[in-house]
């Protein structure tokens, strides 16, 4: 496994790679998300890139971008595990020099959900994204789909620009209490680990919901808004029902699919999860 | 030379073309300048792509989309005889389909100058060009002088989000009265072709000053403005000396060199010139 640090070498590297390459971004801290990702990489290409660049642009000035966890020797070792052929971490200054002052912006849908409480966010996101990207030069790169709208956005991204790669979505993956896996599980302290429960308990509610062939948005919506709120250590951000291509929020009755996307803090950490409501009862 | 109208034609038949391969982005209406980037690229590059596409989103709402000059017919003459290899030709809904929402912004750069009086140009050119290169993937792309601060926004959008090829800006050319080439000329009524000249006359006034050992970005500044407002046909825009990598405007003693650019209303076209001063007197 090579480790490579400059963008420079990166490139270089790159030209003797042949086809297809998998990429897989990271900010670090890897969990069984990630590997999942990467096994995914490692099957369907010759050679799996993974970056680890905890990106400081999509993170506002009030979050954890200091205190976001990192721990690179463990990290290296599990890659090395995993067979990835190549590990980039580039320091911040390269990926972002004095003057840099390119963004790209996916608007619309950016602009909801985490979009809200979390102004530039998806733009820090976007150009961290291309710049990887042109970087690495990926035949497929992989993203999961527990962060929902940023799959959303990335894909969109490189379907508007026409670029020449393709975008897998990967399944959550938790932990055998059903927990998305999240680098910021981390921060969950004593009873708020099993409070952090309750989101994984309000999808298995709107599956058993849409199961029972029940499809007004709001009722799904308003059902498990109840289940959060009895839970006292959980506060939520957003529960949202809303189109899968779109993002736009649903009202009335589900036509086809929607995803249903949740933010709730519990203690310090904002956990994320997400289900695509779809096929019939 | 082939003609090509869809994007995955343009995909595919790229696969086929070896390296290097020269691009040249236009809007068609095809004047000397644009066959001087034609040539130039004909001599460095195995296979040469001319694209012609206006743009829309780079034209304000009160601006010439509409009445933009086109002449297809004749730019195909043109470019056969240049020995372009591939002319792309895309619609403007495959370029834009409905629901596209990702944008390039480059900041700071586009916000003076041009960027003052067409808000929203360069978002339109920066993503237009972004669109066009992930398509295309050339090895070179040739840009003019002419539009000074749209090659340094190019130049800086290709650098900041390390996209895979190099961007050549090649020399203004000028009708033999010293015009610059520009579709825009083709708007010239009777004495406003004359009247256009205040341009070319005071980049020459510019370098005559610069060659007489003039260093303050005030005084060259005064003089140029005093000698455009000399002509009654002419409205000026502005009248920029300025630093050639941040386009700040210099006020004091110029360093070591300067871009002098200015956008002046001559009747209906609002027209562009400009020159870099430097070197010794």
């Amino acid at each position: 496994m090579e480790t490579v640090r400059t963008i420079s070498d990166m490139k270089l590297l790159r030209q003797r790679l042949a086809e297809p390459v998998g990429f897989v971004p990271t900010m670090g801290f890897l969990h069984e998300g990630h590997l999942s990702l990467i096994r995914r990489a490692r099957s369907e290409n010759r050679h799996v890139i993974v970056s680890i660049f905890v990106n400081p642009t999509q993170f506002g000035p009030e979050e954890d971008f200091d205190s976001y966890p990192r721990d690179t020797e463990r990290d290296l070792t599990l890659l090395k595990q995993e067979k990835a052929d190549v590990v980039f971490m580039p320091e911040p200054e390269k990926i972002y020099p004095p003057g840099a002052c390119t963004w790209v912006e996916v608007e619309g849908l950016t602009e909801m959900l985490e979009g809200i409480s979390r102004p530039g966010h998806f733009r820090g996101v976007a150009t961290v994204v291309t710049k990887l990207f042109n970087i690495i030069e990926p035949t497929y790169a992989y993203f999961g789909q527990k962060d929902a709208q940023q799959a959303r956005v990335i894909r969109k991204m490189a379907e508007d620009l026409f670029m020449n790669l393709e975008i897998i979505v990967c399944p959550t993956i938790r932990e055998p209490d059903g927990l998305a896996m999240s680098s910021r599980n981390f921060y969950l302290k004593g009873k708020e680990r099993k409070a952090a429960l309750i989101l994984y308990k309000s999808l298995q509610l709107a599956q058993s919901l849409w199961n029972r062939g029940e499809r007004h948005a709001g009722k799904i919506r308003g059902e498990i808004v109840s289940l959060i709120e009895s839970e006292p250590l959980a506060r939520i951000g957003y529960v949202s029902v809303a189109d899968t291509e779109t993002l736009q929020e649903i009202e009335e009755e589900i036509e086809y699919e929607a995803l249903l996307s949740m933010a709730v803090k519990v203690g310090k950490p904002r956990l994320l999860d997400s289900i695509v409501l779809s096929g019939s009862a």
